[in-house]
């Protein structure tokens, strides 16, 4: 590993990645987090692989000339479909969040059965079933594209009628599927976690991999010696669209006060 | 004005300018096209005004460099935000959507009260309710942002119970306003008209932009001499992501069979 600099560098698309950020300061009170968003070109989920690995090196590389000790993808979009790319192009360690929540989906499922929910491009690319049958090669995988979710989450109607009304819409192939895990492969959904859970009826289990790409990111730094000693950690937040909407937006995943986030173009 | 080429220029953020395209086709058949579709960077409608200009003026520069004689702005949330800064960086006459839209619902609506539904970012510019001020100092205008109608649109939802609901919630101030016209304030929405109409009984005028723009294409290209006199025109097409996906979809739109596609990164 070349020379690293002192900060985790954490990318999305947008928004949804902040639960990942929120993970990883729980878990890493001491580190320093550089978060970038691309909300001037979000949503990934219905662009080709050739286009969002395309940004996805231009963030990496944004990221790498502030010198971060190790990137996290937290777009599963992004994780699907630029993954080793990302790698091949960076000296820093880089780490996605497919292959932490198809891990810890294999290990929690007791009938072998788990149902992904994702966006188009991520159930395209088979990212989940591959790391689902590397995991446990017994485990029968089922996959449904929830195009909707993203608009409804970024509209606030997470207690709504209309949101219940499409969960039902898509849960109804993972009902039929009799799955005892489902795995919310879009940073977005947790934030409709309950909602899900409501409507499944709380028999089924839902993995998020915000906690396990944190612990994998602990693990790493561990085991390279690159833990920061001293706290508090420090967060820096850039993106490439307006930053006000995106401060404002902020503050309903990550709480507390408004955080400062600047423009960057890429 | 300088030399021109001979096709017309149309760029939208995607898909939903090609109403525009049929609509310019068919009363300008013998003239040359080329269409431009901005697909890994839709959507335009939550994107900042600078954003959406740096991006309008990318593709008015990919468009000149092809030789048009004239460019559409198809997508109203582009026309809202850029047009006077594609307007300053062009050789070529630029026209926009929300001029003939908002000139053409004055003049139908017979009470005075026009409503807009159009994207956050149309809604944010005022660009609607200025222009219908302009066309008439008398009218009452009341705009709503409709962030659900596009996904909803994409993912083919058209005569669907889901559809129904969210006309049915954004049309509630539409119809406590008593508008006599509205305006479909981006080229996605045609495709749902016949749903709208529904929910509001059918005593309202729906206005939607394309018929407008393209006559209005075909005056300013008569009196600068500029008409193709012989035909058939020929069409180009032209996308900055997945082609193949493009032109899958474009079917729906403009029928016949698949066009070709070519990406074209900006």
């Amino acid at each position: 590993m070349q020379k690293q600099g002192n900060a985790i560098g954490i990318f999305d698309s947008g928004l949804g990645g902040l639960t990942i950020l929120r993970s990883v300061r729980s878990l890493l009170p001491k580190e320093n987090i550089i978060y970038f968003g691309d909300t001037a070109r979000v949503p990934y989920g219905s662009k080709s692989k050739e286009t969002v690995t395309s940004y996805s090196l231009q963030i990496a590389e944004f990221l790498q000339s502030r010198k971060v000790k190790l990137i996290l993808i937290a777009c599963n979009t992004a994780s699907a479909l630029a993954l080793e790319a990302v790698r091949a192009a960076s000296s820093a360690p880089v780490l996605g969040v497919i292959a932490p929540g198809a891990k810890c989906a294999a290990a929690a499922s007791k009938n072998k059965k788990v149902a992904v929910l994702a966006t188009e491009a991520t159930v395209k690319s088979k990212a989940y079933p591959k790391h689902l049958a590397r995991a446990d090669k017994k485990i029968k995988t089922a996959q449904y594209a929830c195009p909707l979710f993203v608009p409804i989450i970024e509209e606030g109607l997470l207690d709504d009628k209309l949101t219940a009304l499409v969960i039902e819409r898509y849960l109804k192939p993972v009902k039929k599927l009799k799955a005892d895990t489902i795995i919310l492969g879009c940073t977005h959904y947790p934030v409709i976690k309950d909602a899900i859970a409501k409507t499944l009826g709380g028999k089924v289990q839902l993995v998020d991999s915000a906690e396990e790409i944190a612990k994998e990111a602990k693990e790493l730094l561990a085991k390279n010696n690159l833990l920061k000693k001293t706290g508090p950690g420090k967060t820096q937040m850039f993106v490439s669209d307006d930053p006000k909407r995106f401060a404002a937006m902020a503050v309903n995943i990550i709480g507390g006060k408004k955080p400062k986030v600047k423009q960057v173009r890429l």
